[in-house]
Formats: structure tokens, C-alpha cells, sequence
């Protein structure tokens, strides 16, 4: 009866079929019918060492759910079961030598399983590892009936205690916060990451731990008791000084809905024209949160400055991150910018909800929509009203855009303009790169899109000859305004395949934003010395099947 | 004054940039404007034995175009088809019995092409009878590929000849102003004209009678006695009128400086890849002027309207110009566009610091800093506050952008966002396509560049070897924001020639805004039924000498 329940319970479209359930629905079906006859085709007619010790948890939990004694707790040590280090854990990742996760203290085979996962390919992303993290952010998983599922798969114990080295002082970057095993570093001292493609579109508010990381510097440890922001230069008569309860009291609470985008997303397709110096980021630099916190606007007026007649020319933001030589992280945007977006600068302290976590600027960031990520300072502590633009190596010889002759021989950082506002993106993440479809008639491409500034998406076009035809994505409606669109779409369109191919299709998409303005066809026209600003056409391959 | 015709009459895309080119419009420039005052540097100032043999090239040119037409004119009895009288003709209006049209001793049964009209149902206002005098009205229709597609569905001959009153006092464009010579025509009714691009850079502001034409119907003849300014609509509380001396004295005087431009400009380099419709601008429709008059703001706050609070989506504005049936040009913008440019809405009733000329909307324009020129309504006599966007057909099935996989077979209008910011744009003036240079070490090329929105010019990029090596131009220093520059820049770069080469080069250009947004490398890309948005690099070709 057990298992009857277990089926109808499981949730819509979750096909369970690994050998362990179905040996798991073929004990149930003999102990309630009184029925054991083997089948000697059938595949579960020899059974391993493996198989012995799953059943063993089947028939424990069988004994259970019966009423004899308590169910075990999910991931909990069971007496009896072979132990594994989580080095030997991380040696199966591949089918080839069998797919291990942990939950816990047990240790699971999922090879079986893998093709089943309603969630398609993203099991895979914890091969070898730990399987907690994606449960904990997606949540639907924690259920009693997956976690009986699990233990079926169960193969036995780790006993170690994951140990990270704390307290070592001698890495400035040891105190850096724990990440989700999902995000994929471009580099670890500092960390930078961005999530998966495949886990991009799962939510239009990318979660917390899952949001692109982009550090410049180690993650400041903020004492909260002695943080103060501080507000200082033209207008300010003196220096002003907010704690962080001030600012969640005295200020009403704002909230905006942004994307930000690391001006080296999509980085990865320029190295292919030519060798450039920056991380090497995929399609995922990009990120969409909702964040709250007080207005600029509002916080400038506190101190008597009035943002649409100060006399200043850039507005100035100090992070508490600090280099080993002091250096501190900074950035400005023009005056005329922050007047422009005056209403929707927010100097926040949630992200999502929640108070921003260390990663993402713990206790206070600033957000300034539409603008390169690298302006949106985190762990801020101070702004600074003045006549000059931040003198931040990041603002003055990092992030600014060239022409694709200019090179490290010839290259003059104080003749171009930081970049500020980002040009108009977007990419495909579904079918990734290198997929081999099952359909040779036609496919659906789901991606985003989003252009800086605030211009709306106004259309996006998908093909799947390389370029030669497009069709017209559906944009999921959003009630964003065209012109004060601060973050991204979702698309979709299904395109038919091209007939008669080799077996290789490539799909491409572009998008054309609320000024009309549109992506450029190839990375060989706006290649750069950093690698910034790379929004070409998106290109993948992809294979289908021939007969 | 030969000259002056030979501008007028040259077929659209026809760009002769040959010196002796250079010469003949200088000479026409200067006849016209009474300015013959000689530079002694100007490199007109001598003539070869080689100038006077192009220049009999030129005039055996002109006697050709003049005299001799191979093709048969449209309209025209073709021998061995049926004949119909005006009668028979008159007889089929509708799709059961057909639709048919007469043009000059042509029968033609547009039954099946209805539907795919851009203009929609108004061209029924022409079955069973002659599509002659709707063609006279909207001239944009006497082009060669609209005479074709026409012919193509030719299905008889009239022999009478219809008898239509062709007196001045008939036409409605007998009372459109007198124009300055040097203007090129794209079309006389409507008149729709851009200056040569020679003279285009002569001026920052540009001279009022160079400044391009862009007229949609007759130009009206306003009675200033009886001129009044309507403002209706949500947050009006009835109509609100103001007469132009009250416009000129109740509000303080504002003046923004302003490049318009047609959303047509450089549909000649569309064409080239494949036809479209609408009207064969060069590099030319577009220029730029001072604007003075009352800010919008300040005239609705005067009606008791605050733009910021009003309930309403979009702001429309109707025009005098009327067709034949009664339709005035209109079109609207955004309510979220009103508030952020709000500062810079000009109710104009100056030009460049006189009173608009007719052709630009005298008495009363308004001018919308950063927005496509066909939002930018001439004789308006109306504003009003609207749930809706202006019903008018340039807003509604005209000024859109589409892919390059729609045509006229599946267009949807309604599908497509109104064009209102223009994207990232600039052209080469010198030198211009086709010339041949004296030099083959170096060439000076100079040119326009201009973003919509706001968005200033933060970098133009030349190339002499067809985009593989660029050099970055300089800017014509302004005191434009980058984040509020609504007039163009003028750039010049100074760029070696290829060596070696077989005498022609391909010279580019390209300009990056300050979002960072590129012009696209092809027009391929870009392509669109109705040729908006033009703005791929721009590419001329030049000869040097070769030794």
C-alpha cells in the first residue's frame, strides 16, 4: 500500500523508473500481493552488493511506514552501509563511473535516475557533490515523499564534517562568505561567478544565491554596530552621517526591480576573435532582483541637497572593500544621470526581500538601474558630491569602451568614456551550446533580453539558419514601462528547423530596444581590448537528428 | 540655373561626387543665395582640360536622362488587351464584382491586392475609377516600383481619355511655399526634399530653407486671425485655447537646439539590397536647428495640467494639414516620454530664431528633442491627453520597425512598436561616394553623428580598408551633456590610405553612443519592409590615383 501511496503523492509529470523503484514497486507489489515470482528477464533478476544494501533502507523504511518504528531522518547515518569520504564522492560524476550525491550524511547513486529527473539535465549539476544547496533554493523538492526516493538510491555514509579553513589570516579571502556549489567561478581570489544557463530562466527574480557574483576585491566584514554612511562634497555643508537603522527608519522604504550586468558579460565569444584581458564570463553575468532600501533622492534631501540644482558634476560612491594596499572600491555617475534617474536610485539594504547578503554588498549597496554592475557599488560607506568623476582605477582604466585597432601598445584610457549605461543584449539559454536535440522539425528557444538605461525590449528575433530567416519571439509581458524598463524579459519562440541540414543547426537571436537601437551581427565589429560590451547577434550550435 | 534643375531632376540615389559635382553645387549654392564670394584655397577654384571633359560627360548624361525613355510610360495603351470604357469601369467597386482602378489609359483590377495596401482601405476610395488624383495627393506612390507592381496587374485599356480639371485652383499643392533650389526632391506632391550632402555640414544649425522637407499632405495656408491652439483631453477640464501672441507672451521664451531626422534617412542604402517602400532618402534627411517657444510643461501646467500626476498614457498632437478626405496628419508620444523630456518640449514658433517657415510648421511645431521627426508635428493646432495613442496612420501602420523575414505578404501592424527614440546613426559627407581624391597618402573624411533620446556621441570610428583597421575621429567639441545631447556632432578623421590598392577604397564609418550601442556592420541585418531605421555602418567608395 505503501507504494500505491508513494505514486499518487509523487508530483505531476515525475516519472520515477530507476531500477531501485522499480525493484522498490516490485517488493511492494509481491509483499502485498503474496505474488514473488521472478521474472528472469526482467533486469532485477541479479542483484549486486549495491542492491542488497538499498533494499535494506527500502525494507527499513517499508518497516517504518508500517508502524514499527520511527522513519529515520533523510540523510541521516544508517548503521550497516559502507562509508565514502567526499573525495571519493567527487570521482562520480560521470555515468561512466557512476553519478554520486550526497544529502547529508548519506551518499546516493543517481546514475539510473538522472534520466528521469523532471528537471531534466540540472541533477547533474551536483554530481559528485552535494545535492542540499539546489534543494534548499529549490525548495519543492523537500518533500517526504523525494526524500523516500532518495533513500532508495541510498549506496551509504559519509562521516567527515565538510572542514573549511577559517581564520587564516594570512589569505586576505578567507573570510569570504560560503557560495552555492551551482555557480560557476571565473575566478576564486576575488570570487566571481555566474549561475548556470540552464538555472538562469528558472525564476524571473534570480535568487539570492544564485545571482551572479562580481568582486573585485576580498568581502569586507562589517561590524554593524560601528557602520555609518557617510554623505559629503558640494551641497553637503559638512558631513552627514546615517546609521543603517536610520536609514530603514527615517526614509520610506523603495523598492525597484533591476537587472545588472557585468560590462564583461558574453565576454567568452570575444576571446574567440582575439585574446583579451578580463574574466572569462558566459552568458550569465547578468542577474534580476528586487531591491529596497531608501531613495537617493530621498536620502540627499535629508542632508539639504537638492540633486536637480547641486552644483556638481558626478556623484561619487565608496565601497568598504579594501586591496591590500588600501585601495578602496569606487565608481561615479554623471550628475545628469542621477537627476535623470533620480526617483529609482535606490541606496538599498534587501535584495529579494532580505537583507543583501555578504556577496552582494552586505549592509548597503547602491543601485542605479540601467547601469553597468560596476557602478552599483557594493558594502557602500560613503558618496561624494563633486566636480570630478571617481579617480578609481575601475572607473578610469578599467571599464571603458575602444575601437577593435586600439591595443595595449596604443591604448589611452583618458581618451574614451566609462562606461556607464549598457547597449542592448540578449541570449539564448535554451537549447545550450553543443545540444543534441530530439527533434529535427523544429525547436524552441527560450532566452533574455535587456538593454540599459531603462529602453524596453520592443522585439526580439530568433533563427535557425544562421541568420539568413527570423521569426519573432513572444516577450512574457511585463507591466514595465518601454522607456523606465529596468529589467530583463524572458522570450520564446519556436522556430522550424531547417530542412535537409547536416545535422548541425545554428540558432542565433537578436533584440531591438524601445530606441530602436539593435545588436550588433558579429563580435569582429565591437571587439575591445577588455572584452566589455559584448552583445553581438548570440550564437549556438546545436545538433539534430538525421535519417 | 541648370544646375539647379539637374539637382531637382537626377533620379534619387544617383550620387555624383565626382569634383566637378563639388563645383556644380557650389556654383548652384552660391546663384542661389547671391554668396559667389571666392575662396582662394577652395579647391573649385581651378579647371583642367579633365574638369570640362567631365563636365560634357555630365551634360551628354543629362541629355540622355531628359530625352530618350526606353521604358514604356505607365499608363500607357498596350496594344492587343481588352478595351473598357469609364463606364464599364465604374461598375467594379467592390470584391464581388471586382475592384478596378484607372490609371492614365490603364485598367487595372487590384481585387486581390487590397489587403496588402500600406495605406489600408483608403485606396478604395479610388475604386471603380481613376487612382490618378490620390496619386497626386500622396506623390510618395509615382516611384518605379509602385508603376510596376501597378502594370502587374494590368487587365485592359480605356480609349477615352478622362477629362479632369487641372487647373491650379484644383491642385492642392499649387499653394505650397516656393523652395530653395538647392534642395533634392525625393517627392514634389507631397514635397518631401533633403539638402545636398555636400552642404549639409556647412553650417552646425542649418540653414532653415536647406533644412530638409518632410511633408506628408499639403502645406496649409493658416490664417493667423483665427489661429488657436486647443489643449483637450484627461486633466483639461474642457478645452483649453490659446491664441499664438499669448503663446509668445504669457510663457517664458525656451530654446533647444535639436537635430530632426526622417525615420527614412539612408533608406537608399536599404534599397540596395532589396526594395521597399517609401520615399529614396540619401544621408541627407536629417538636420539640425534652434527651436524657440513656450515648453510644453509650462503650457499644460498654465491649462492646469501636471504632467507628472496626469491619469493619462499618451499625449497626441493633430496638425492643419489635411487630405483630400479629410485626414489631418497626427501622431502622440508616450506619457512616461512627456515626463522625461519634459523640460525640453518646445510648442515652437521659432526657427533659428525666426518664425518657423512654412514648410516647417509655421505657426506652430512641436518639437520633441531626441524623437523621430514624424512625432515632431508641423501646424499643430491640437494637443490632447489620450488613454490612447494617436488613431493616425502614420502612427498607427507606418513609422514601425519590422525583421527582415516580414514583407507585405505578413506584416502585422499592429504587432510593432511605434518608432518614437531613433537609434544610434552617422554618415560620411566628405568626401562623398564616388569621388575620386588627388591624393593616395592620406584623406580627411568628415561626417555627421547623432543618437536619439538624449544619448550623446561618445566615439566615431573611420576606416579606409572596409572596416578591418579603424582610427577613432575627433569630435567637434559641444557643450551637449552625453546623457541630454540632442544635436548632432560633426567628427573628422584624418585616415591613410591602403597602399598598393587597385584605386578604390571603401571608406566607413561608425558611431558608438553613450549607452555604448553600435550602428549594425550590415544593412542586411536590418532590412525592412518600409526602409526605417537605416543606420548600418555607412560605407562609400573613392577612387585614388594610381601610378
Amino acid at each position: 500500500m505503501f507504494f500505491q501511496q508513494f505514486c499518487r503523492g509523487l508530483p505531476r509529470g515525475y516519472q520515477l523508473s530507476s531500477r531501485i523503484f522499480y525493484d522498490m514497486q516490485r517488493a511492494t507489489f509481491a509483499s502485498a500481493s503474496g505474488y514473488d515470482k521472478g521474472n528472469s528477464k526482467d533486469r532485477s533478476s541479479t542483484y549486486t552488493d549495491n542492491d542488497t544494501r538499498r533494499h535494506s533502507y527500502v525494507l527499513a523504511t517499508l518497516t517504518t511506514v508500517a508502524g514499527i518504528a520511527a522513519s529515520p531522518e533523510p540523510g541521516s547515518v544508517i548503521d550497516g552501509l559502507p562509508t565514502y569520504s567526499l573525495a571519493d564522492v567527487s570521482k562520480h560524476k560521470t555515468s561512466a563511473d557512476g553519478i554520486w550525491v550526497t544529502y547529508k550524511n548519506g551518499v546516493y547513486d543517481i546514475s539510473d535516475y538522472v534520466k528521469n529527473h523532471p528537471g531534466g539535465n540540472k541533477i547533474l549539476l551536483a554530481s559528485g557533490g552535494d545535492i542540499g544547496p539546489y534543494w534548499d533554493m529549490y525548495g519543492a523538492h523537500k518533500q517526504e515523499e523525494i526524500f523516500e526516493m532518495l533513500e532508495g538510491m541510498r549506496i551509504g555514509n559519509i562521516v567527515e564534517v565538510e572542514q573549511r579553513k577559517q581564520g587564516d589570516t594570512t589569505d586576505p579571502y578567507s573570510n569570504d562568505p560560503k557560495r552555492h556549489p551551482a555557480l560557476i567561478p571565473s575566478s576564486v581570489k576575488p570570487f566571481n561567478a555566474e549561475p548556470p544557463v540552464s538555472l538562469l530562466m528558472q525564476d524571473y527574480l534570480t535568487p539570492n544565491n544564485l545571482f551572479f557574483v562580481r568582486n573585485h576585491l576580498p568581502v569586507p566584514d562589517v561590524n554593524l554596530e560601528k557602520f555609518r554612511l557617510d554623505i559629503e562634497g558640494i551641497g553637503a555643508s559638512g558631513k552627514k552621517v546615517l546609521t543603517l537603522p536610520a536609514l530603514k527608519t527615517v526614509f520610506k522604504k523603495k523598492t525597484v526591480t533591476t537587472s545588472l550586468q557585468c560590462a564583461g558579460n558574453r565576454r567568452s565569444d570575444m576571446v574567440k576573435i582575439k585574446p583579451v584581458k578580463g574574466l572569462n564570463w558566459g552568458t550569465a553575468a547578468i542577474s534580476t532582483a528586487e531591491w529596497s532600501g531608501a531613495s537617493l533622492d530621498d536620502v540627499l534631501k535629508y542632508c539639504g541637497i537638492d540633486l536637480d540644482k547641486v552644483d556638481c558634476d558626478h556623484v561619487q560612491f565608496e565601497g568598504m572593500d579594501r586591496g591590500p594596499d588600501g585601495t578602496t572600491y569606487g565608481a561615479s555617475i554623471p550628475i545628469e544621470m542621477a537627476r535623470m534617474l533620480k526617483n529609482d536610485i535606490v541606496v538599498a539594504y534587501q535584495m529579494n526581500g532580505v537583507d543583501i547578503p555578504r556577496d552582494h554588498g552586505f549592509p548597503l549597496r547602491i543601485i542605479i538601474p540601467g547601469v553597468v554592475g560596476a557602478r552599483q557599488v557594493k558594502w557602500l560607506n560613503k558618496i561624494v558630491l563633486s566636480k570630478d568623476e571617481s579617480s578609481s582605477h575601475w572607473q578610469q582604466r578599467d571599464y571603458k569602451g575602444f575601437n577593435s585597432s586600439v591595443d595595449w601598445h596604443n591604448v589611452d584610457f583618458s581618451k574614451s568614456e566609462a562606461i556607464q549605461f549598457l547597449p542592448v543584449q540578449s541570449a539564448i539559454c535554451e537549447p545550450v551550446d553543443g545540444q543534441a536535440l530530439d527533434d529535427n522539425e523544429e525547436v524552441t528557444v527560450r532566452g533574455y533580453a535587456w538593454s540599459g538605461g531603462g529602453r524596453g525590449i520592443f522585439r526580439v528575433d530568433v533563427s535557425a539558419d544562421g541568420g539568413k530567416t527570423w521569426i519573432t519571439a513572444d516577450i512574457q509581458p511585463s507591466n514595465q514601462s518601454q522607456y523606465k524598463a529596468w529589467a530583463w524579459v524572458f522570450w520564446e519562440a519556436t522556430v522550424p528547423l531547417p530542412q535537409g541540414s547536416s545535422g548541425k543547426v545554428e540558432l542565433v537571436c537578436k533584440a531591438c530596444d524601445s530606441q530602436y537601437n539593435v545588436q550588433p551581427e558579429s563580435v569582429e565589429g565591437i571587439w575591445n581590448l577588455r572584452g566589455c560590451l559584448s552583445n553581438a547577434w548570440h550564437r549556438i550550435s546545436v545538433s539534430i537528428p538525421t535519417e
